[in-house]
């Protein structure tokens, strides 16, 4: 069989994900291509050779330049910080790499215009790691929304809340500094919500947003320091075909772990799903809801365990990677692509532009 | 003892749930004064005369001036639509008589304000009846808050969501039009959410609103008649102690019957409350949320059943009359009074004011 | 309307659940008679007063065959403890009053059988207050399995399950000994448990159980007691129709306020009930289980509030005094009646035996 | 690093699910040993090369009895049908070999006490996939047991239900036939509702069973065939320390799909688990039940990803393995050992036999 050589720049939280998916495809999924997991590129020689052992990467480059001179590889996984993502997805995509890129598309609606364009006249493959379109409830509520089951849609209500930073003495990181991660909550967190409105219901057209910075200031190692990205970002949602959001984004949700949480209510049904609980999904027809186990003949799901055995956080990604090496072979767009993580990011800077100006913003 | 002799305007849904509160609540609260139920005032003679002897009441009167003029009668109870709300109260306060009225306050803020005025300026003992304050549940949440366990407040999330005009061929009514209806439902479900919101966290400072009416037509028996009241609200809400709110309302969100929620995030600690599962309450201490019953020994639900034996709608209406006998008898303000719905009145037309503007619209 | 006058023995917990049925059930029921509130009988005299006045009744008295001879009474109401039932329900039929009677039946086999007897023979109304069948959602169950919904019955898993024994230091009451409580929590939690069983599922013909008392010992006023009752019974039911069962109740289940719950597993569909969610109910056909508010319309709720607008655990007697009232004018037996209530002691009897034996016992 | 060679007998669901876990083991786990997946063994050449490619191991093997004179084996895992385990145990642990061995241990009594006997002689490690062990939530609560946070243990509730054989027209299968697989649902159901009581409560003395085979003859391609293993199986339960449980396993049970659950009531402290929410469990220290999440740095889920992200069924055969690799090195006993999975076969056999004669049975 074909193989597809993927080299990745990251090995911490994100690089785990993107490796164990790219190991774990093949054994779950008839594929058109084998993944071959060649270069993990990373800055520290030590821990990096430490990474590649444990993820499974045949070799280490401690320059992400190396590997677009490598005629062997074919996609560029980047699993790096955001702030480096607009400079590497488009010397990939320049170089003819594929390039399959960690979310929130950029720090900054700029760089996420540069790199959409970048692999649109490169021709590259491309595609955003929103992994939890991925999850069989998710595709789940995807399918009776385009079926027409759900109806016309008039209410989405989504939540994504962590609590991590609720105590005031929780330590400054790369995650509440502008420079390293952009709109912070707002990006993180935000990106998904969003992200999971538009999949589901269609396009943002308005938006009036709040964001709260609750704790301003935040210890570190090297004393106090400042934190400039919100907290908390709370939006109202207008959509094209009419329907009205919500949407919540907060790491000081006190209680809330992953609480990546939407509701749907159309005129002939209403879904429900809380990542917490990823293994179902509540599907009301008109009574109560229902709770239905996505297990079993679910999309996604069937490619792993009988009724009943659920999946994990880590499946939503193996699911993404199937999909994106089936388009890659295919030669057909990615979903998401980046043009529609960078719609995403437009959705970001609306809230961002109506939180400062106190009006509602256009998209 | 000494009684306590109360007239009603209005004897469907609320003059039932008002009725039945004055029936009960010697039986279970020890208070200062018995009441008596003297009067109950409608237009029709013969359904009036059906109420009367159902819902226990001494005398009818197809008049309610004539209450006014009767020296026994102490409280004048307003369960009548919104639209006669002022123009009674306002006369039951001149007559010197307490005067309780069902909430919201009234249809419009110019009404609610002579209305707070007018109890003011007789100085008469005079309530809202915000039900849902009453509740051994939120009667918890509210002492948590307090007594400083929950700490700083960082977020409110409310919602009041039922289902029964997503149908767009539901018939039209009163509660529909604005001339009878107020607000549709942001004046029904978001009074409720906007109080709550208010009783809990303290003022809302500034609002940014959205009001959707799906439906813009519905049959009559008249022929198609036009809805001009909205089906749903969502807000955006600042508070003054620095939290920040989400508050939606909707009569289109299937499945959803009466889905009065509300979720405060502190920093010490969370609650969250279900109308539909109205004897629990979820609270989280920094692990996961912990589901409490509140039965047997919490507030107001110890004038009842032993632990475990869970109350219904009914007795938020006989707890909000116990303590409106208590205060009445005591000469202190009832919580909540006009004063305070008044407040309410102004967030909902802050609302209004702003899906009108599409501005942030400050209180 | 013709009344229907009632008498009551017993002014304490049951007493009171009662008395506020009879004070309600014209209120919400549409009935053929209107219950009249005579005479309330009890020991000390001026607990008595207090409780008459609180409750509603016209009188009192502390000699209950006073109420025997006094010919204005129809019904007599057993909410006495459990020791006293065979002697004033005797004695109740004999002089031609109708008897409707607190559950267990009674404490003893024999003293049931002799009750049964005896309204059979007076040829009196008779009833007992399995109240638990009252409720919408019970009533839901019933109608699915009448209906031949549910199919065939596979399963029945029942449990009763309170926490209130669980300390060792709680101390003694009349509760725990079995010359006024029988069976303890056998006959207190099981005689519902079982009721449930037999009322949805049909006859038991056969079980093994098996008793616990946990705590043997348990201090009081006068030192410490020998408790003679089991704090827990567990037991395995087969059915007449095939069904195979199994029935738990503790009073040392820590966490469990009042956790009466059953699941029903039919061939067609499955319904799960939970008394701490009593206005719920769980129901599969096929995929998972939906959460079915049984409120507004359905049996029994329809008599008081719209969707979504919960009742308590008092609306169960209200509930059961409406069909007594009924079964009583219509001169038909009331559900359950005294020869129910007598099969169910049968297999409370059965499984003490069993417990005692360590052999299955037929019944 | 010293590796560690593993056979594995089978290529269905369990193949797929041990040759997962030590695809996966190395990547998550900081281990001694390096898992070498050598053989794989099964009878169709065609299919087994297929596994073999999808699962990742080396080689194939139709002849079972091969790998055991290969003298780089340390390890065959018996992933086949129950049948098959005592003749494969037996003759790899006199070849020396270390055995991993499904569950149940055997189809009979006589066959599990020939397995752990011929380990013992051998003295070669030796384990039992009972997977579930290894899940955190089933940690955490043997921990709060082992601890003594829960305090005296009154009763074990567990239950193991699912519903693919409610239909009668289900098909036939291997798995209602007792020559391959022994018990039915009391074997495959069964033992892992015994084992996890075990586990956590201790040692069953005594027992009284109920079996039911619902439908006693099922449909195959070669016309009707005839079910000898029950559908069913009930059981009352004593513990050596006191504890009362019951226990039930069906595969007729509507609408629970893989409903492996317990609850076990402490005197300081109450914990229930559902395998369907694996990712969480319930906890009563003497109010309500806390949901908590056990992701993050709980035991076994701190291999994996950060609080909030959840593991799938998979994850405990990792675990299990992580394990068994520790004992193997260190030379210790597996938990669960076949000794230990003997003593589950005990209590199943006790379970039959008590169906059986009618009477407890003793273990």
């Amino acid at each position: 069989m074909k193989s597809l050589t993927v080299a990745i720049i990251g090995s911490k939280f994100m690089g785990r994900a993107h490796s164990n998916a790219y190991r774990q495809v093949n054994r779950y999924f008839d594929l058109p291509r084998t993944v071959r997991m060649k270069t993990i590129c990373g800055r520290d020689p030590i821990s990096l050779e430490q990474a590649r052992i444990e993820l499974g990467w045949e070799e280490c480059a401690t320059d992400w330049r190396t590997i677009l001179t490598d005629p062997e590889i074919d996609v560029v996984d980047i699993a790096a910080p955001g702030n480096l993502h607009a400079e590497i997805a488009v010397a990939a995509a320049e170089a003819g790499k594929a390039v399959w890129c960690e979310k929130p598309l950029a720090n900054t609606l700029d760089e996420a215009r540069l790199m959409a364009r970048a692999v649109a006249d490169a021709g590259v493959h491309n595609g955003v790691f929103h992994n939890y379109r991925k999850l069989p409830a998710v595709q789940f509520a995807k399918d009776m929304i385009t079926s027409g089951e759900l109806g016309e849609i008039r209410h989405y209500r989504g939540v994504y809340l962590q609590d991590w930073l609720t105590d005031p003495s929780a330590p400054f990181s790369w995650r509440v500094a502008r420079e390293t991660a952009g709109a912070g909550a707002l990006a993180d967190l935000g990106s998904h919500a969003i992200d999971l409105a538009r999949h589901l219901v269609g396009e943002i057209i308005r938006v009036s947003g709040v964001t709260k910075t609750f704790v301003t200031e935040r210890p570190s190692e090297k004393g106090t320091m400042t934190v400039d990205v919100p907290d908390a970002a709370l939006v109202l949602a207008v959509f094209a075909n009419g329907a009205a959001g919500t949407l919540e984004v907060s790491r000081c949700a006190l209680g809330r772990k992953n609480h990546n949480r939407f509701e749907i209510n159309g005129t002939n049904a209403s879904v429900a799903f809380d990542l917490e609980r990823l293994n179902e999904i509540q599907v009301c027809r008109g009574g109560g809801f229902e709770t239905v186990q996505v297990t079993g003949d679910y999309p996604y799901a069937d490619a792993y365990w009988p009724t009943g055995h659920g999946l994990g956080y880590e499946h939503s990604f193996i699911n993404w990677v199937a999909d994106a090496v089936r388009s890659y072979d295919a030669g057909t767009p990615m979903n998401p692509d980046f043009a529609d993580g960078l719609q995403t990011q437009r959705v970001l800077q609306a809230v961002e532009d109506s939180a400062a100006s106190g009006n509602w913003q256009a998209i």
